[in-house]
């Protein structure tokens, strides 16, 4: 630790004080590492107690050139929250305050709410944030806002960045700013506050945001369907998209998460068909609406789908989500070791990309469990190994990479959802042009011309799956 | 005109041929203005044929410091498009394809692409592009995305930036980028598809886009409703908002648009009631939802409206919306000069603000007509004056600037669809701190660092009043 570190921490306790500012070991090392569980211990932990405390430790971490990360709860899988470079990290879990506006239908959040907790109030107003990544009981929304985190409504509704109104925080420089206002509309400067979004806690710290909502749905409809094989699924659902139905939600598993989920269960999710692949449908809105939906679905599913089973109530739609929510910590049966890797894939190109799955789980002898979005084209390719079998993990590697040159061949994006943060960045320069990588890092430095902020992210290729990982398991970590 | 401009327009021509540049005076004073009617002659005009030519322009530009200001079809008020610096313009026109894919619900779009034909192409495959500016049958999509266009859909579906998926074009340096990918997630690196969203053609040059649809809505619903004044119709409007009625359009005219459009169309809205502020509501969606929604706006208009007015077919629809369209441009019976200010004032503000705007009235002794998107916020306050009388010219400037200061005040925004620009930069520091402009020119400068790109915009305040007006009338100008 350079020793003008120490001295600006000395001064960042003075000014802020021993009940915001930590040096402990256990709070040191809490604030290590994130869901990548590879830890880099900071000097210091800063648990801001109001939004102003930020930008006194940004002020002071300029003058002395201390690297700041700032984290919610740390649920990224990316080692986007692990404070590399060491330094302070920002932990915004106190600022939690949700209030709704409920003739405007906006949530006003600080960063370090919880994603669920907003949703229930705004539930409880009758209104709806749709954006719900599977650890929202846990993430936080700042954490959201820096990843434009996505979830299963994405086809639908859209993601973080679709239900963004404002936001406020500070500049890496530690000025404090304000980017848009609770309004719907606003064409007044440069558009700083969708720069913001999805940046990954490299230009600027999110300390509130104003939140868009919708009216919170009526009635919803689950039906769960299975086919032949992943192409006749992909088939039938670009069919269903043909039509314009625009399910809420719309899950494709595939056959070895089928197994996956089957093996867990102890069950088959279709008597005499075990490992069949599957799509789950959620339709979504106002009675009538979802009643006019649901006989188009019903003949879609008569015509494409091989079995079908019908929800009749929340229970009974719960018992069916079952299936979704088993597949994937049941993976860990298949290796100790997962490369989770959130990639996007135009509708196009569904049939091209399931074929070249299927060559990929034949050439890599690893079971490559797949499950997503596919009403967004956001797939979860989760390449499965054992990380002590050196053979294993050379074919996951060559796996990931196969995965992301492929998936940009067939246009689309190495990420929708979970962000580049250090599990990423060796695939940057796969995704963008190198004008655009170029003009990404002019932008970070117009803004962080000290670098201070969340440094040795996204630019710089790391191998994440080299690090030693941490032994722990964490509260929203899948069994 | 210095002498390497003619040297750099000589290289131009020999680069591009005359079948793209052209310098003859008619070409010349066509691209000198938009419908700010404020010319400034340009020395050439580059008519793109394809998207490549405008990244050899861009080239050739920053070799020779020559700036580039982009044109669509001109409709901007605010003087975004004229060429204030001289120098070249790009005229997108000829870039115009529109390719509809129906499976993912997207338009491919070149940014030349008119947005009436975009929502044509659209209709015929029973998708819907919701943004809807006035001038749509002329403006093109690159200048919608330039300045962020909204329009009368803005509260229930979002405005342009709510339907951009992808981008691509030139950054200010002419290096060719592609922001984003056809696919609904996408969060890979710095989002620097938003930046360039409402960045007036100053961050880059957009060439192409790829835009969301929603599912054309089967079914309209369209109801006239009147009340005693101004305030007591905001109230029944948040009143509607309250119960999460969210109309496709909800517009509101305050009594002097009223008597407006009442003289031009010589009757009156609601007989024997000349001169009631209206709500004019148009329902969108399936037909089960419109008749949901039409039951619940029905029991609302019979508490909250003195008369009302319902629409059972299309042509009777089209009768309602006659108010709406007429009062625009009915305006300069009160004025031969008029400051059109698409101001935002959020819903928690609207009765402050209209308290105030009926004190503006009276104390400029202007007529301020006011009309505009009451679900959204996004009024246009039309502050009509006669240009040669001194004594309103100076009172119609004195009325803007309180209309500024106050509308950010009350925590809104002083554009809300139509940009900066020329007109709006007097302001733009009312709206944003020291640190927030600072910001935004860094990026200016990290992206664009020899300022060729629409120089002379948003940052230099410009009274545009000031300047003489071309006496000319374009075919988008209300009658």
């Amino acid at each position: 630790m350079p020793s003008s570190f120490r001295t600006a921490t000395l001064q960042l306790k003075r000014r802020l004080g021993a009940k915001v500012v930590f040096t402990d070991e256990a709070a040191l090392f809490a604030a290590s590492f994130d869901s990548s569980k590879i830890s880099f211990p900071p000097v210091a932990v800063i648990k801001a107690r109001t939004e102003a405390d930020i930008g006194v430790a940004l002020v002071l971490a300029n003058r002395h050139r201390v690297p700041v990360t700032v984290r919610g709860r740390g649920t990224t899988l990316m080692g986007s929250a692990a404070p590399v470079r060491g330094g302070w990290v920002v932990d915004m879990m106190a600022l939690n305050r949700v209030a709704i506006d409920v003739e405007a239908g906006m949530a006003h959040v600080q960063a370090g709410a919880k994603v669920a907790d907003i949703q229930r109030a705004a539930e409880k107003k009758g209104w709806f944030y749709p954006p719900d990544p599977s650890s929202k009981e846990y993430c936080t929304i700042g954490g959201n806002i820096a990843c434009n985190a996505g979830g299963m409504h994405g086809g639908k509704y859209g993601v973080t960045r679709d239900f963004i109104i404002a936001l406020r925080g500070f500049l890496p420089t530690g000025e404090y700013v304000e980017w848009g206002t609770a309004t719907k509309k606003f064409a007044a400067g440069f558009n700083l506050r969708d720069l913001w979004i999805g940046s990954e806690g490299m230009l600027g710290v999110v300390t509130g945001a104003v939140l868009k909502l919708i009216p919170q749905p009526a009635a919803r409809w689950t039906l769960l369907t299975s086919y032949r094989d992943e192409a006749v699924a992909l088939r039938a659902a670009l069919a269903l998209f043909r039509q314009r139905v625009q399910p809420a939600i719309c899950e494709f598993l595939d056959r070895e998460s089928v197994v996956c989920a089957e093996r867990a269960t102890k069950t088959t999710v279709f008597p005499g068909q075990a490992g069949r692949p599957v799509i789950l449908l959620e339709l979504a809105g106002g009675i009538a609406e979802v009643e006019e939906q649901k006989a188009l679905v019903l003949a879609w599913a008569a015509t494409h789908a091989l079995a079908t089973k019908e929800a009749r109530n929340r229970d009974e739609a719960e018992a069916l989500w079952a299936v979704r929510r088993k597949c994937s910590g049941a993976m860990f049966e298949l290796g100790d070791a997962k490369l989770n890797e959130d990639i996007v894939v135009p509708m196009r190109s569904y049939l091209k990309f399931i074929r070249f799955l299927a060559g990929l789980k034949r050439r890599s002898r690893l079971p490559i469990p797949t499950f997503g979005h596919v009403a967004d084209g956001n797939l979860h390719v989760n390449i499965m190994y054992h990380r002590a079998n050196r053979s294993e993990a050379r074919a996951a590697e060559a796996a990931v990479n196969e995965l992301m040159r492929t998936v940009v061949a067939l246009g689309g994006a190495i990420s929708g959802e979970h962000g580049i943060g250090l599990a990423k960045s060796p695939f940057l320069r796969v995704q963008h042009r190198p004008a655009q990588v170029r003009a990404m890092q002019a932008v970070k430095v117009a803004l962080d011309p000290r670098g201070i902020l969340n440094p040795g992210k996204m630019f710089e290729p790391v191998r994440i799956w080299k690090f030693p990982k941490l032994a722990i398991h964490l509260p929203w970590d899948h069994k």
